[in-house]
């Protein structure tokens, strides 16, 4: 038997089938494609979940449950996708569709939720009850792990620490409010730092690597810039650590998990980020002479989302 | 048999007596004594317990379990009171102390969670399985409860809503920190709000009432010059509604309760307060579309702190 873990992505549907030690024994991919109509997505999402399966020489029969991880929100009790803007779904019937296909039991989660799930149960925060995943990417995604379950809220919206606002009339934000977390901790943000600073610093060692066009400064650029001592990246590589600081000292104090785990474009930094991260957000703790949650690198990589996936239950 | 709840405040410790259907049969109290030996301190507090039980017409023997609301943090389980300011513990061996005297099951837990707990079970938030209650008092005192149960962190340090960042480089906090929520969604805000506003608008009603010393201006005086339709404090209150909408809105992104309530001194407002909030915090929710957790008010006032703390378990 396997457990089929289904990642959508922003340009790449990917799909795994899971040994019963949630090893990856077979997977493929398709491409994203939103224009479609809604039944053939779904055909072409099932077509793929049978050529896994096949490919791990195996039938249809083995399958002993779907879990799709989604960029958006979903209702557990019905199977509906109530909204994933990558795929142009706005209140879908997504598993009563799916099963018309394959009769399987199917699972639906948030995407970052999902990878909380797989970090929780096969990654950095194995063995504990409680975490909050947060992932550093175009935008701020996070999910809330809570005596071992996935906690997305008693409506299904939570768990979006990227818009919980930092910065009282901030940053105009996609959401349309102002000042929200991810304005100031994602990699968008990031980037929007440095071509801003170097405005200011026409000299920085970032514009040389961004051929002289600020817009074509990356996160990886500044990070890049900030490693090799630029002084202008280093600055605003510093800024972002203290925002991301005080973002995790906010998410312990309002809700102590045993861990924090950070994913995401931003992350993969490594040390370079967990260093100065960890020296700083215990300041931003109220209780800063307790115990408090240790804060880790993400380990599953792009393998997250579908591993996750696969274990939603 | 009886259930004591112990409701340790900053002028007073209040005590009371519950039957099993939870009513308050009866009750007393004592001063606050901080500048008292630890052991005279519980001597008083168990005295007062023995006499609140035999006002009762009870003995010792009725007692079932002893339940203590502190505004500060203790471990549930060695029941050690790591910080509770009011009292001027550290580190002090609540449980066993008490225990010397009074031998009975004794739960401890912060104050904000006891009242949350108190909500959740007998006042506005009875018969939901997930709430997050905010007093809005001096400081911010928040409580969260899900699946029925206390949430206070994995570490016992969460809980703390009015430590969330939310103005970075924002007002100064008595926590060391910058911009904390408390800044700006306490009593103690919109006292600092009301008399900022005077220094501007020195003809407003707020100082009027306040004898023209900005220093008198409480938070009742800028309510009530609001309501009685001063147009400087009600320039303020609106601000301060607004800040406590775009608060309300972060607690759904983040947690997505089943309901949100609110209590502490602003709350006495009622729906002077209520009213605005309703029409303004769903606008910062990312998923405004979507059903959501209501906002509404403490029911059980002045007696949620014993009520809370007798239904520890």
């Amino acid at each position: 038997m396997v457990r089929i873990g289904i990642d959508v992505g922003g340009t790449g549907i990917k799909v795994g089938a899971l040994d019963k030690g949630m090893e990856i024994v077979a997977s493929s991919s398709i491409p994203t494609a939103k224009d479609l109509p809604f039944a053939v997505q779904v055909e072409q999402i099932v077509d793929c979940v049978l050529k896994t399966v096949s490919g791990a020489g195996l039938s249809p029969d083995d399958i002993e449950s779907i879990g799709v991880g989604i960029p958006g929100i979903a209702s557990a009790a019905t199977g509906e996708i109530i909204k994933c803007t990558n795929m142009g779904w706005n209140h879908v019937p997504f598993r009563e569709e799916f099963r018309l296909r394959l009769d399987k039991p199917v699972l639906i989660e948030n995407d970052a939720n999902v990878a909380a799930l797989a970090e929780s149960v096969a990654g950095i925060s194995r063995n504990t009850s409680s975490s909050v995943f947060i992932t550093l990417g175009t935008g701020i995604g996070s999910g809330i792990i809570l005596n071992g379950k996935i906690w997305s809220g008693f409506h299904g919206i939570g768990g979006e620490l990227g818009h919980v606002i930092m910065k009282l009339d901030g940053e105009p934000c996609t959401c349309g409010n102002h000042g929200c977390l991810e304005r100031y901790c994602s990699a968008t943000a990031l980037i929007r730092m440095g071509r801003e600073e170097t405005s200011k610093r026409p000299d920085s060692m970032m514009l040389t690597m961004a051929d002289s066009d600020p817009m074509n400064i990356t996160a990886k650029i500044v990070i890049d810039a900030a490693r090799a001592g630029d002084p202008a990246a280093s600055d605003v590589f510093r800024r972002y650590c203290e925002y991301l600081a005080q973002a995790i000292g906010s998410v312990i104090n309002f809700l102590d998990p045993e861990i924090i785990v950070l994913g995401g474009g931003v992350s993969k930094a490594g040390s370079f980020l967990l260093d100065p991260i960890r020296a700083l957000y215990s300041q931003y703790v109220i209780f800063r002479d307790q115990p408090m949650a240790e804060v880790d690198l993400a380990v599953l990589g792009a393998d997250a989302g579908i591993i996750g996936a696969a274990m939603l239950s």
